[in-house]
């Protein structure tokens, strides 16, 4: 077996340390894991965000990896700790939903873990006592460390079918038109909205409207329109999104998360 | 062959996950690679920005690095993707002039790459048809992912002559005097010019000026000048550099790109 | 011996390239090296938070890792560059208190650097003369390099007795009363004191205060209150931590570094 790799993604940042405790600690672990930090820029505790950005690139990364995912506000409550298969890859996270999004493509399988056993395989000696605030040194990199040198997921908990599940707005749509909401902004200021692309196919001429500003038909592409102005597009997760040509429609607009989108 | 790294830099922040993105297209095609996030913390857009950090660690990498370059406010339209093979390291990018710095070390070679040809070798099946906004993971990191196995140039696409290229404004002298602008502003609010430090040689005494700010003589490094003082020296990568010793020039000053600086 | 790894911590940021200058440089001199990048959001010039971050993830890595150090307001005048062994982890850093911590540990080794040597040794040829304004480049990271090689802490330097010492703050105890300060506030807004939790052992009952604001007996975890309340407990460093349960304590109270502690 090749080494596997743990990709690392939390609300940490990197100044304080807490990234690179989690890093060290697979390390020392399953030392010949490679470890490759994600993120550590979600913002503090929005498990949303979270979410969506794990979707984007887990099934990217080859088979066997182990996705270390801590975004816990719910630390030192009763919440579970899990680890799951999903797509052949290894999910290690707090039971809060974040992994709602890979676990809706299904046949996954997910153990609820046992802690002591985490902590007797995969803590280092003395060093660290579980704390009852920093569970991703404590239970889940040690986790990701036992996936990561090869242990099943069966030998880390027992099965569950309950996990916590984070419900996204749902769109809907009617025959003439399809409505939505912006679930994320990203750092070029694009309105990430829950409209799937494909809803739209039959809809080719009609106008995509965010909040009160009618945006136009969906485009292909930002080149569509000049620079300076807004285009509704397909993004690169399939969703309907709207950009600013070399801007921030977020902040054009003046709107984010929640704003209502409608394509009719 | 030992396995090649490569190193990511991008304006894509980290929040997201499209980093993560090409990080994870580049090790399902390439599981041998190493690889490592230079940066994501380019403006958004900002080119300038982008060809100077490239060009500070792309030749300390070791022979046959591959650097992965997407800074790409011009996707959707038909800018040509490139690979470069220059000063025995591999460069992928866009050809919007991101390159630019390291091509002037001249001998390159540069490629526009065929996209179908980086599709069809590196990009995860089904998972990720070909984007209208996101070359970085659908051209650009599976091209760095052939490379890092060990592919040529040539095998990506054919040479051309004519990559874009970025003017950067030109510094201009004369027997006693010597004239450029600030181009760059860095972390520690250092003002980085375009001045050749080596064309001060025979300016010794003469006096540095930004803006219309007298901040003294060439000096040899911060500690020639007491703390909170202006000082002019030669920053690391030999350029005239304005600094504050234990502060921010830039914030003292008010001042940024394109302020002008004379030495006479 | 398998292949070492090397940590990078700074206060560089990344997008001026700077932080991938010093892996570059360690990658080129030590290939077979693992390079995993801790933090380099280090506040500007902050020894203090570089010491406390430090101190948090170097002894849960592997024996001899190397942790490499690079905060330098100092760079350009005549302090020492130093390289140690402490816990079984190597340190390569300025000799400016940043390792004081890990130094706290005891049966320490320290050496000063001898700069040519390293120099020959590590620098790329050509590229990089050791400059006056960026040592991490051409005397730290060639100095990383050799460790990750294998190289002793005697070939690199001569040994020291008098490392500069970081003095932090020192809380105060009575019979019945316990006195510190803030000295960390992390991304949370977690108000981090200097007050070992293990001192609040006789003191279950007292009133935990900061500044003029009283906060309670000490808890067991964020859980123990409600969302939006005040809570004082031991934080993941076996210190004493006030945190806001989902929110910022340093925000609420309009608090930081130096915020004086009281608990009677």
């Amino acid at each position: 077996m090749s080494p596997r790799r743990v990709t690392l993604l939390s609300d940490f940042g990197t100044a304080d340390g807490y990234a690179a405790v989690m890093a060290g600690v697979v390390a020392a672990a399953a030392p010949s894991a490679r470890i490759e930090h994600a993120s550590h820029d979600i913002p503090p505790g929005d498990l949303l965000t979270a979410a969506l950005t794990l979707s984007r690139y887990a099934f990217l990364y080859p088979e066997d990896t182990v996705h270390l995912v801590v975004v816990d506000p719910g630390v030192g409550t009763g919440r579970r700790a899990l680890a799951a298969r999903v797509g052949g890859r290894f999910f290690v996270a707090p039971d809060n939903g974040v992994l709602s999004r890979v676990l809706e493509r299904g046949e996954g399988e997910v153990v609820a873990l046992e802690h002591d056993q985490a902590k007797q395989a995969g803590a280092p000696p003395g060093e660290t006592p579980t704390s009852a605030t920093f569970h991703g040194r404590d239970i889940f990199a040690p986790a990701a460390a036992r996936l990561a040198r090869g242990e099943t997921l069966d030998a880390l908990g027992s099965e569950i079918s309950d996990p916590v599940h984070l419900e996204l707005p749902a769109p809907g749509r009617t025959a003439d038109a399809v409505v939505g909401e912006v679930i994320q902004v990203d750092r070029y200021g694009n309105l990430i909205t829950n409209i799937p692309a494909s809803w739209l196919r039959e809809l080719e001429t009609a106008t995509v409207r965010v909040s009160t500003r009618a945006v136009g038909p969906l485009a292909r592409t930002y080149a569509d329109v000049e620079p300076g102005e807004l285009v509704a597009l397909e993004g690169s997760i399939g969703m309907l999104e709207v950009s600013l040509r070399n801007g921030s429609a977020a902040e054009l607009l003046g709107l984010g998360r929640g704003a209502p989108v409608r394509v009719a």
